[in-house]
């Protein structure tokens, strides 16, 4: 687990510290002196100093207690530094940059795995190995450039791949985006990004922690953890998004190969993420988007001014922002006229503002001021502001940080002129501004970002599923009998339409009447029942259910007729599937061609409550035929939901089932039925 | 017209040339004596030089005839000097940057309106007013920075607004697109996009011309021209890509503020756009990427190798491509070993090919070699190489640059290190190549080139149509009579269900026989049919029928009952709406739920073809309803073609109808039959 001497050492003693500056010792430690206030001991074989620190021929030669170790040596000589350092130096914070451990032999995994067991011997902490490091404001201990500002209002961003890494921080600067910490954990030996979340959420300080987490992931290792404190965070006010890179099958196969990723299936990372509220990102561009977005004020309501001087990018901004469910409402009446007033003749107040080519700084002013104090229907800005390169535009710069200093709503960037008033920008961003340079990019940031689940819902609680654990756990690994099914249902309130199994004709009249006309009648024995004409639905009378009956009983193999009443109504679809570490992924849609053909499916992460529930109804394409359209009934929503909260609470508490469908489940206006189940139980992984 | 005074004037005359260079007439003025080889004539009132150029105090004074002249005086000058140039001074081109004309004012409107026919007077030609001027390599008369390499292979670039087009231009330059002209069009006084485009075409030169358009406008004039020269573009070689803002109703309201923009029904220009073969984009960003794209050697075939020192943003570019259509293909065999011996140990070639962060300059040479000679599987390359700032890349891009010159296979530079190798990505741009920061928004832009129409069919030709248009030029405005439907229809080729109405109940029986059950019957004369009981579905026998005649008979209002055959099958939906200007925009779809609530339409520009309507049935998500799924019958899908075929070259020849809804259109196995249909005439403009 991550330690303060890791984050805040005292000492810092750089394994193979070298003068070549081309070379991860030499940058590093390079990176550490520029940074670092304590105590640095740097060992080299060859020379007595390198970088104008005096060196150390080897590791116990260091006079010192060292809080924290950067290895930058080959990876053949990392276990005998991390014991001495270990043992005889009090070292508790290990940083191994060194390659050549478990991402490329056993015999590195079987080191790697030794220099773990010798720091978890002594409870200290190790990032890497195979890493490029890690930063904070205390210490720079990367060997790579570009080393972003780290500030705590900056974000904390973890990364299972150290280039990937780079190259974010990379994709980050230019619009500003500022940094609290970056972790680079590499083979994740000891502490994975997880991990370092979990500590995040453990030690966080409303005062002085950084409420924005990034993440860059190819598997996730442990889908409890992530969930737990990405939820705990979130909770604190924290915003976080995350790559979860190898979403495809191919994409996958590419990780595999890259770090050894474990391949999660998508769906349960996008229930996963649903319900931890991170905000899920697919590239690098993107995620520093949405990480900029993160570092203004907060977004209440849907509602924006576009503020510009120039036409068209607020044009393609009002389209893609409305595309995402945003309003640009009109602005009219007094205070408009009052504004309109203010600027130059031709322009226009009435969203987007648009104060021309030639609008100045003190107009913009009187904009911001009117959309801050005059117009309730507005909650936040979006102010497009470039420049033809005719004159500095430092002064509107100038004026737009003043204002979104002091206003209470938030005032987006959009700054698109980064040649021409390159220097003009830099000077808005050093002034602890971010600003966005595509309009239409930031746009779809802002709306991932409003859009992610914000409300994180707890879960009712339940009360009687040891029954059902206890009938789970009786039956052998497979297919659960039908009857099984029934009772497995029955026990957590889901109902399941009667059925009764008739193998006497004598019994025909008796089980009719009880059940009630129209019926379903179904040959039991023949596996494929259509195939064999072995189904016949809605007999409405004594005399053709008789027929019928001698008729089925005829087919070969037929051991009775198991007899159901004809439910009317929508045909609908639930489902699960336990993924490892994920939990059971719950899906729901509406059954037959638009589960199959249309895809249309909801998915959640077990156990769900009544809002996630119906949430996921909503979020069906065919939600419209579960209200009811074109003069057809739709289905009792709240039935429906309480059917998914009931499904997803059982599975909680029954890890062993593997794969259940309630497929139909046929809804109508007064009620939800299961008409048919399967439910696949394994007690051991699969 | 665009003339040869525009783009190679022999001289060039800057009315209001000024010594102030944030001033339009300082700036314009400058990149004209930058740029223009021949003779600059400036006037000014005040100074006798500018900017070393000797002056005239008027337009009068200049000595000599003048190709083309820019103009950069306030409006009200601007008559004044067009009629001396074009009259006096033989001038046959006018770029007029100056505002203050029809955007602002009705008076400004009948000024521009008067220059414009000055100088269609003397066959000249007039870029703007209100715009930033033109550019190409013989002259650079716009008043903005920054002015991009000019050069023939670069792209044509139309803009509809003056900042905007500076804005692509910043936004394209640091990935290394080039152009070879660009245009403001303004107000579009003389000169619209459309009409650029017009001429680009028909002055197209295999040998000379840039084969790439960029377009970006706020509202389509005149859809058929562009229609037709994009189309003869896209055959003679050329890409073309555009982004038509307003495509949202806010969105087309600021619009209609910004450049008072007609509104474009969306559908209308996305069907428009698709014949056209353009590839249509929503942003600046996505417009200068897909541009870079366009720059690239053409990729033929979807299957790609991806070439990286660094494996996230390979799987993140690997996620990105699989999820649109592309392939990854796995590498292996005798030639991927003799690949892998030439690349460090822990490398990887399985695709994505992975020579770590150690891999180097020959190496890459090695691999591009051997996707382009010895994996026919391959059809081109993406390349990723940044760097973590220990080593400068040159080299690396110098032979990624060489194997770019000599291969045949497209190689797509993707180089995230903007800052850390900012210089050596500067030097491989200034090489000639575009690159691309982010992997993600590329393979965007990819997919988007890769999918854009490319085979663009001829219309077959269409035989009788006569005599619809001149039943439809005798109905008056607004809905035809059913009898009329079904023979316009019926003319067209479209099988119509057969319906007798039967008003005496002696003449069931032989409608019946003559029909053949089962039947529905229709009563006649109630408008809301089915809430008076009036419709009845799926009578089989006489004696049902009878009993329904008599019942349908005795609802108040009936004048008669209508009988068709009942058809079975799936609902279809077909239908048209006429958009001035772009003629009929075709929808087809299943019917019912399908269209309305889950908005499955497919939509395409009459005349369609064979190949065009099958893609539009192809692109439907319940294609595979269409196909038979579930052991439910399809349709004929032959026969859908046919009548969406007939359908819509029907409609090229008949603007009169202004809507036509056939719904349903039943389709089985062996027919495609309208069953119930409407159509709106009107001879005006609604």
């Amino acid at each position: 687990m991550i330690n303060n001497q890791l984050l805040n050492p005292q000492s810092i003693a750089v394994i193979g510290g070298s003068d070549d500056l081309t070379k991860p010792g030499g940058k590093i430690l390079q990176n550490i002196v520029a940074s670092f206030k304590g105590a640095i001991y740097v060992t080299n074989l060859k020379s007595p100093d390198v970088q104008g620190q005096k060196t150390f021929s080897c590791v116990e030669d260091i006079p010192a207690k060292v809080d924290l170790a950067v290895l930058a040596v080959a990876a053949k000589f990392c276990l005998g530094a991390v014991k001495t350092l270990a043992i005889q130096k009090g070292t508790k914070a290990f940083i191994i940059i060194s390659a050549g451990f478990g991402e490329e032999s056993e015999e590195g995994a079987r080191v790697e795995q030794e220099i773990v067991d010798v720091i978890n011997s002594v409870g200290g902490c190790l990032i890497g190995p195979n890493c490029i490091g890690m930063m904070n404001s205390v210490h720079h201990s990367v060997f790579t450039a570009p080393i972003p500002d780290l500030q705590d209002e900056g974000a904390d961003f973890i990364s299972a791949s150290g280039a990937t890494a780079v190259f974010i921080l990379e994709a980050g600067m230019p619009l500003g985006l500022k940094f609290n910490s970056v972790y680079s954990v590499g083979n994740s030996a000891q502490i994975g990004v997880e991990d370092i979340l979990e500590y995040l959420d453990e030690t966080f300080d409303y005062e002085r922690s950084s409420r924005i987490k990034l993440l860059y992931m190819e598997s996730i290792k442990d889908a409890a953890k992530l969930l737990k404190h990405a939820r705990s965070l979130n909770k604190k006010g924290c915003r976080i998004a995350a790559i979860k890179a190898g979403s495809s099958d191919e994409g996958s196969r590419a990780a595999s190969s890259h770090t050894g990723a474990i391949a999660n299936p998508d769906v349960a990372v996008d229930a996963l993420f649903k319900k931890a509220g991170i905000v899920r990102c697919y590239g690098r561009g993107e995620l520093a988007t949405v990480a900029a977005v993160f570092m203004c004020k907060e977004l209440e309501g849907k509602k924006l001014a576009i503020v510009t001087h120039a036409g068209g990018p607020a044009v393609m901004l009002t389209d893609a922002l409305s595309g995402g469910g945003f309003n640009i409402p009109t602005l009219k009446g007094e205070k408009a006229s009052a504004l309109k007033e203010k600027l130059y003749d031709g322009s226009s107040v009435a969203n987007p503002i648009d104060f021309l080519a030639t609008g100045n700084a003190e107009q913009l002013g009187h904009i911001i001021d009117a959309c801050e104090n005059d117009f309730d229907e507005i909650d936040g800005m979006v102010v497009i502001f470039g420049s033809p390169g005719l004159v500095p535009v430092k002064d509107v710069y100038e004026m737009l940080h003043h204002k979104m200093q002091i206003g209470s709503k938030p005032i987006f960037p959009v700054l698109p002129s980064i040649i021409n008033v390159k220097n003009d920008i830099e000077y808005f961003v050093s002034k602890g501004n971010v600003c966005f340079p595509d309009e239409v990019l930031f746009a779809e940031a802002l709306i991932k970002v409003q859009n992610r689940h914000r409300d994180l819902f707890e879960t009712d609680p339940i009360d009687v599923v040891d029954a059902i654990a206890g009938i789970v756990a009786q039956n052998k690994d497979g297919y659960l009998a039908p009857e099984v099914v029934s009772e497995v249902l029955a026990l957590a309130g889901i109902p399941f339409v009667e059925e009764v199994v008739v193998t006497q004709e004598d019994e025909l009249e008796n089980v009719a009447n009880k059940i009630g006309f129209p019926v379903v009648i179904k040959v039991v024995g023949p596996v494929h029942k259509s195939d064999v004409g072995g189904v016949v639905l809605d007999i409405d009378n004594m005399d053709r259910l008789t027929k019928e009956y001698q008729r089925l009983m005829d087919i070969q193999g037929a051991q009775g007729v198991l007899i159901q009443p004809m439910v009317s109504g929508i045909e609908l679809f639930l489902g699960a599937k336990y993924e490892e570490g994920f939990g059971h992924v719950v899906l729901c849609g509406l059954g037959g061609i638009f589960v199959e053909v249309m895809g249309d499916v909801s998915s959640g992460l077990a156990p769900l409550c009544k809002q996630e529930a119906l949430g996921m109804i909503k979020a069906l394409k065919g939600y419209d035929i579960l209200k009811g359209v074109r003069g057809v009934d739709g289905v009792s929503i709240d039935g429906f939901v309480d059917v998914i909260v009931k499904f997803s609470n059982m599975l909680t508490y029954t890890p062993e089932i593997k794969e259940i469908d309630i497929n139909p489940l046929m809804g109508n206006r007064d009620t939800i039925i299961a008409v048919d189940a399967r439910i696949r139980v394994a007690h051991g992984w699969k």
